[in-house]
């Protein structure tokens, strides 16, 4: 649960520059439904054949009927534009083209665990690996990793990697270990603070296929080995060797990549890089250095930094390589070509970066480019294609010309909804800080007419993709338009705009003291929050908003700036936290190094207490002006404590727990249960309308908690003044 | 957990007068060897034949070959003191006689889960009730209730009674809930704040079984009644109808005993009382009322409170009777007889109080009465007696003449052992408040040498009974003073000794603020730190105990004792503290009523946190002068965070977690699996050997621990000045 709350705050990047709105003409068709919400298309991985004349690629969608999420593989005819379903499955990744073949390779779960399997273009799929599946990923008793939005999913193949020849193959099983009655000491017990259900243990074994089909096993490795048990491994094939990443534990505790390379000839072992760069996502240059974006500002230095300290500058871009949610990295062999994906700083939009020449020039359109794929050579490619209003689509990709041509529908159901109209904003904050977003207006928004609104806020997640679940969460935007309300996808302020922001979450992130609790508090929350109020304040000096009918809802990232902006504001009636709780006094042990720096302190020292007491949502409860409503995958204690605060203060409130598959299961953190999923969007349907605009529906499935909300109402006769947060907290 | 730390609290009884030591002759005998403290009997429950002619008994005793604590019933013959072996099961409890015949019933796991079954005297076992069992007490996932002691226990019959005609059964059933997907709300989730796993679900069907064997079903029952999941039933049959409590939770979550009453003519259940008297023993006196001791002091008023409120005074005693340790109460069907089990106040030792023609006289020897029984008539019975030294045997007790016969050992092995010398003491500390307990003397003595010490404290379990282990957990007191140690058996200063600090009890176990947290600091904590320094420098100052060799032990609410001398008393070179972490500020929203007592309020309240500051152990790891190990049963938060801040300050420090029977069940708050009980004892012996001795034992199962103590030794050269603890705190 720590990692994903502070991942979010290391992957806020981007800045604001006005660019043209994607099309958002109104067509003909039909408007959103719940059912929509659900099923909107997770595309998760593409791969094109060896031509880039067919294409596969995975979409996860929640299926209704038998309460999972699904993985269907499509096979895609790029020329043709026609579309095969391939597979269902419990779960489909790792698409890999096998060199010199008509097939691809792919992790699936058939039933047995996740095992390596060839596919055909036919679609016939044949085992390559597979291996007693016993180590389990997910939110469950005695799962060596926890889930990130599946199913407890039994592992036998972790990862998997081909030669460029095809001819050998390097993968990595994993055994679980049988549970041995064995006493635990020290740090092997202080891990499990505050952990629901005790972890798994298991070994991952590392191996080489070679091309007689003999299995070479490398390095069989710990499970405190992250690298290999949860990262990519980076696996380089080089002429002589095959190189990868795995990551060493010293008896105190600190972590260091180190690179492995074994050797074709010798069959032997080295240590290449001892001391191995960590970032977690690398783009290869034309030099053999790695590409990322540098700098602060509107636009940002793209930089290859080779081995030996030398840099190469490409200038300066309007755009940012580098971020998770771009396409990756591409070289072509013979290191004349480089692709890198790319996020645009304003209005953030993906695209790709193309390297010759030490030149750089860019493809892109009014949609983004996500999960890319191209011929090895880097001439042609495929792409999937989307926009906050257009639902992804396979596109075919020329890479001299840049030319982008659509394929094939991922969703022919989502293009039958008629567009809501989205339009891309920058806001200037109070303080002079930009953050971008969407306003998504109401369907047939009159003008004159004053509508409530509600504030969804993830980080920088409102991007220009299609109602992504890992920014909407289980909050129906597109449904809160079409039954009235602006809803505004609002972004908190882009961390590298300036150095000073930049500083502040450099220091949070890396756990530094650089910057103080006051000024982080201050660039940080309650930057977020004067964002959130004066993106309202706009709509309601418009003359668009309802200032009495204003609500605010966020996940994770997003349910710390919902639980600091609902205790700091008086602009918001109602507000709907998802399964967060970073900033919580007794989460300190878990997160000691984070908080450090948050706080100076652990909540116990007088002096950091102080601290804790002017930014800790549960210690501003007597703060509150609306009604708070925390739906959790698991009963963490800081959404407790804060429940339990609110409570107190008299604070209208609801903490509602989402249940997994079965008692020793949990709900994930992006959850994953339909069911889960529509009550959840029912449930946040219920408390906006009940809240801010006092509806009561007698169908909707919560309808039975009208009785205690009235109650909690009737029972906090709140009466808070107009004033903005800040007031007295002005930097 | 929280409860037994709580519960020992509410427990603490008894003062202060000199009474004969158990006779402690040296007899010719064998050394205590570490399988005999892991074998010592514990006896759970006895019961006599109509004619006390016979008698069963279960004793419970680890099993180091299946690595199990087995249950064994006994069929004794009273008259010739022959034993038995009728039944040997994971599981047995609850012996009644069953009226009118010769047979008796008991709770049995056999297998299938406890079942209640039919004892013949031949040793015959047959079903009375077999319900299909999958409600599980134990610390495991998915238990409906925590385990105290055993391993999980897949539960059918709950508990049972017979009508005093033996032609009625009262017996309750349980039937876990089948997993339901379905969201919790509010308190539902808040109750698994910082708990392990997910509890499950069952309801208890109580029911009656008619003289035809008809079943009729007399209630049903949440989970949230305690009083049948949990404790006694109380069942009263009367000659009409069977009475028995239920608990009721009211929707704000209050809670009320009821009792329902059911009667044989009209065959229909009412409300008896709607508010009944909620204490957990309840012994009748001759008037259709409750006795119970009252007062303060050494001796106290034994009363019996009659239902009207009026009042009957038997005059003082120097014994109360209402321990949950003492034998239980009983009377005569013509109610002129009437028996309780008593405790001394002073060198606790148990017996019998006899009421009849409103005079109370008592039954007792050098040795403990418990688990007594009696014919119906209570004119014949027996009972365990045991002390100190002498092991525990079974008993005839002649009620009239008061006689009491020994009739056979209940554990030969431990008979063999050639009794320590235990004194008796009871010490006055400093501040004039009386605690009891004993020195066990190191095999041996002799004068004039100095010899190294080690207190053990639990509460008020320190009492005439043999070796228990709730008082020792895994300290093996006997094999301390084999191995040359002095141990001190030390009980906190008793609570009723005096109006002030019965009072500070008072307060905090029924949460008021009655008593400031100052007053409360020092009526309880440091008045035990000031009993265990002054009892220790009795003997260093007498030459018996070197001063710089001086350890402490406890466990539960020991363990909080144990924490809080080793931080704010320089006199203790080791300590080792046993599953407990009350005190620590991260607990508070688990006990948040008991730490509004003990500390003002939540610590994130400033004026509170100076309060947790003087107290909680974590937040004085500074002050601490000796090393400190935490043995745990679970991966707790306050003992993790205790670890770290010990860590933090440079003690040494160790945390050893001892492991369930598989990844989903842990080890219970009394251990229960011999392997770790055996380990547990090593650990100790190895810990205050290699700390208070520096020996060190390459045999020991922990030698290799010895690196990284030496290390810590090596880095925490902490020069710790003779001052005793309070020298800044007096009051």
């Amino acid at each position: 649960m720590i990692r994903p709350l502070l991942l979010a705050g290391a992957a806020l990047l981007g800045a604001a520059l006005p660019t043209s709105p994607a099309s958002a003409a109104q067509k003909a068709g039909r408007s959103w439904t719940i059912d929509d919400q659900l099923t909107v298309p997770e595309v998760r991985d593409l791969a094109v054949s060896a031509d880039a004349k067919s294409a596969i690629y995975v979409v996860r969608i929640a299926d209704r009927q038998s309460d999972r999420t699904v993985a269907l593989l499509r096979y895609v005819d790029l020329e043709k534009g026609t579309t095969r379903e391939l597979q269902r499955a419990a779960w489909i990744d790792q698409l890999k083209r096998i060199p010199g073949t008509g097939d691809w390779s792919a992790r699936l779960d058939k039933g047995n665990g996740v095992q390596l399997y060839r596919i055909g273009a036919s679609g016939a799929v044949t085992p390559i690996v597979a291996h007693p599946a016993t180590a389990i990923y997910g939110d469950t008793e005695g799962a060596v990793l926890p889930g990130y939005g599946h199913a407890p999913l039994a592992t036998g193949v972790r990862a998997h990697s081909w030669s460029p020849d095809g001819r050998w193959l390097w993968y990595v099983v994993l055994d679980a270990a049988p549970f041995v009655k064995a006493m635990r000491y020290d740090d092997a017990v202080t891990a499990e603070r505050a952990q629901r259900r005790a972890p798994g243990r298991a070994t991952a074994s590392i191996y080489l296929r070679d091309p007689e089909g003999r299995d070479i096993l490398l390095a069989t490795r710990p499970q405190s080995d992250l690298r290999t048990f949860f990262d990519r491994s980076f696996v380089q094939w080089e002429k002589d060797e095959v190189r990868f990443d795995v990551m060493e534990t010293d008896p105190a505790g600190g972590q260091q990549v180190v690179t492995i390379g074994w050797s074709f000839t010798s069959e032997k072992i080295r240590v290449v890089d001892g001391k191995a760069a960590r970032g977690y996502w690398r783009l290869p240059g034309l030099h053999g250095g790695r590409l990322s974006s540098e700098g602060t500002g509107d636009t940002r230095e793209l930089v290859e930094t080779i081995p030996g300290d030398e840099r190469r500058s490409f200038g300066r871009f309007p755009f940012a390589v580098g971020d998770a949610r771009a396409a990756g990295g591409f070289l072509s062999p013979d290191g004349r070509r480089a692709i890198a994906g790319f996020r645009t700083i304003d209005n953030p939009r993906f695209g790709l970066a193309i390297i010759e020449n030490d030149r750089v020039r860019t493809i892109s359109s009014a949609l983004s480019l996500n999960y890319c794929d191209f011929t090895v050579s880097l001439t042609k490619g495929a792409c999937i294609a989307q926009s906050q209003t257009v639902p992804p689509s396979v596109v075919r990709v020329d890479v001299a010309s840049g030319g982008i041509t659509r394929v094939a529908s991922v969703s022919a159901d989502h293009e039958g909804i008629a567009p809501l109209r989205i339009e891309p904003r920058t806001w200037i904050n109070r303080h002079g800080y930009k953050a971008t977003g969407y306003i998504v207006w109401p369907r047939g928004y009159t003008k004159g007419r004053q509508y409530p609104a509600i504030v969804i806020t993830h980080a920088s997640d409102a991007d220009d993709r299609f109602a992504t679940h890992e920014n909407q969460w289980e909050y129906p935007a597109q449904l809160f338009a079409e039954r009235g309300y602006v809803v505004l996808l609002v972004n908190s302020p882009t961390s590298r705009q300036n150095a000073e922001i930049d500083a502040a979450y450099e220091a949070w992130v890396s756990e530094t003291k650089a910057v103080s609790p006051e000024k982080l508090r201050q660039l940080i929350w309650l930057n977020s929050v004067a964002t959130f109020e004066d993106s309202v304040k706009e709509l309601v000096d418009r003359g668009i908003v309802n200032p009495a009918r204003v609500g605010i809802a966020g996940y994770s990232f997003g349910s710390q700036m919902t639980n600091v902006t609902i205790t700091n504001s008086s602009m918001f009636r109602a507000a709907s936290s998802g399964d967060g709780g970073y900033l919580e006094p007794a989460f300190y042990f878990n997160v000691a190094g984070s908080y450090g720096t948050v706080f100076g302190g652990p909540p116990t020292d007088p002096a950091a207490l102080a601290n804790y007491r002017r930014l800790s949502p549960s210690l501003r409860a007597n703060e509150v002006c609306g009604a708070v409503l925390q739906q959790v995958a698991a009963p963490l204690i800081p959404s407790i404590d804060l429940h339990a605060a609110l409570r107190k203060a008299g604070v209208p409130a609801q903490l509602s727990l989402y249940p997994g598959e079965n008692t020793a299961t949990d709900e994930t953190h992006i959850f994953h249960i339909p069911s889960n999923r529509i009550l959840a969007m029912e449930e946040n349907i219920a408390w906006f309308d009940y809240w801010l605009l006092g509806k009561r529906d007698p169908q909707s499935p919560h309808a039975d908690r009208y009785a205690l909300w009235d109650k909690m109402r009737d029972a906090a006769p709140r009466s808070c003044s107009a004033k903005t947060a800040n007031d007295e907290n002005r930097h």
